[in-house]
């Protein structure tokens, strides 16, 4: 079973604690939906925000990138970092510019990242890594070699000290502006997939998948 | 005029420089289609990466906050900061796992953000971030009163060491996985606004303006 959540002063919701939650399974559903986070980490002082997919296996987040890169340099040295999942709902439109907001569920995750050097439980990573954006795509596509293999790094961070944060709903105005004559409410927002673009380079005679052409988010 | 970017050994792109830019135009493209951020700040070594709107007024990023919040107590105090604005616009399958991509567009800006206190100043930044997020917004609803001014730390990112990193268009395989017989091409990802909600509590006689009901992103 999973360990519980730590709660540090860390990941303390500060603002509007109500909106908060340390709940593994509200964390891992947000975590699950998304597939972009955004990795901070800092050089000499110099904090950076790196956006990059993402998959998520049990209690670890995995990453990868070019061995090359700055971050994947960086974060191998099992250094703090932060990384940040953020799903956009919708804008909440209020009576008041003060109360104006969005709906949102984002997640926070604190820890160092372990670098994955077992080639097995590398590829595993890299699977899981495109299974998590493209369901069903890892069966018909090449594997890595080991150039290729050599030319990633993946790191795993463990979901240890970790909160969501959401908003829901329609607005929430100051009394004395419900009688104002402002429409309110929402507008909600989603990430659609549009018809798929085949590649000028693709065969002919291949047709298009259904898990491509049924492409869904969430 | 504006003055030139700043390139400097952080912007500097590492990975894949052709992906990179460093014009204004590009990059405020960008800032000007997005409107959530994520912004990276260092407390005690530990990097933070909290998501937030922002809006841009000519060469200066704005972001607000509560006055209250760990991030606009921490950014006031002119401490180095990484902002970094994302759009995701598809996803690319190659033919092998290796060469699976994202189509993006995104910014990334170093600096260090300025309190804005003067209460014109200041008034008028929350109108370029309300009018950023739903143009039009701003005439219609009430402004800040003064407890509210008080309630919300404004800030002010000078843009001047940033660049953008875009990737667009087809996968690129390795020349002898062409033949292949795996679908190759691209999912385009749009972010869509979906009917409006019109707040439970709103007075029946209120219409909905033709700004939100053609709510549009980019």
């Amino acid at each position: 079973m999973s360990k519980e959540i730590v709660r540090t002063e860390r990941t303390k919701i500060r603002r509007i604690p109500k909106r908060g939650s340390f709940e593994r399974e509200t964390i891992y559903k947000i975590l699950d939906e998304a597939f972009v986070c955004h990795v901070g980490f800092t050089v000499d002082d110099q904090p950076f925000v790196i956006p990059t997919s993402y998959a998520r296996i049990g209690d670890r987040l995995i990453i990868h990138g070019s061995s090359a890169s700055r971050m994947m340099r960086t974060l191998g040295w099992e250094k703090p970092i932060c990384v940040t999942v953020t799903l956009i709902d919708g804008l909440v439109l209020a009576r008041s510019a003060f109360h104006h907001s969005m709906n949102y569920r984002s997640v926070v995750i604190f820890g160092k990242a372990k670098l994955i050097s077992d080639e097995q439980e590398k590829i595993a990573a890299l699977e899981a890594l495109t299974e998590h954006i493209v369901p069903n795509r890892w069966p018909e596509i090449r594997p890595p070699n080991e150039l290729e293999l050599k030319a990633t790094t993946v790191l795993s961070l463990p979901i240890e000290e970790a909160s969501a944060k959401i908003r829901t709903g329609s607005p929430v105005d100051a009394e004395e502006d419900y009688d104002l004559e402002v429409w309110a409410g929402v507008i909600p927002l989603k990430v659609k997939a549009e018809s798929s673009i085949a590649d000028e380079k693709l065969k002919k005679e291949i047709s298009i998948p259904a898990y491509i052409s049924g492409y869904k988010r969430a």
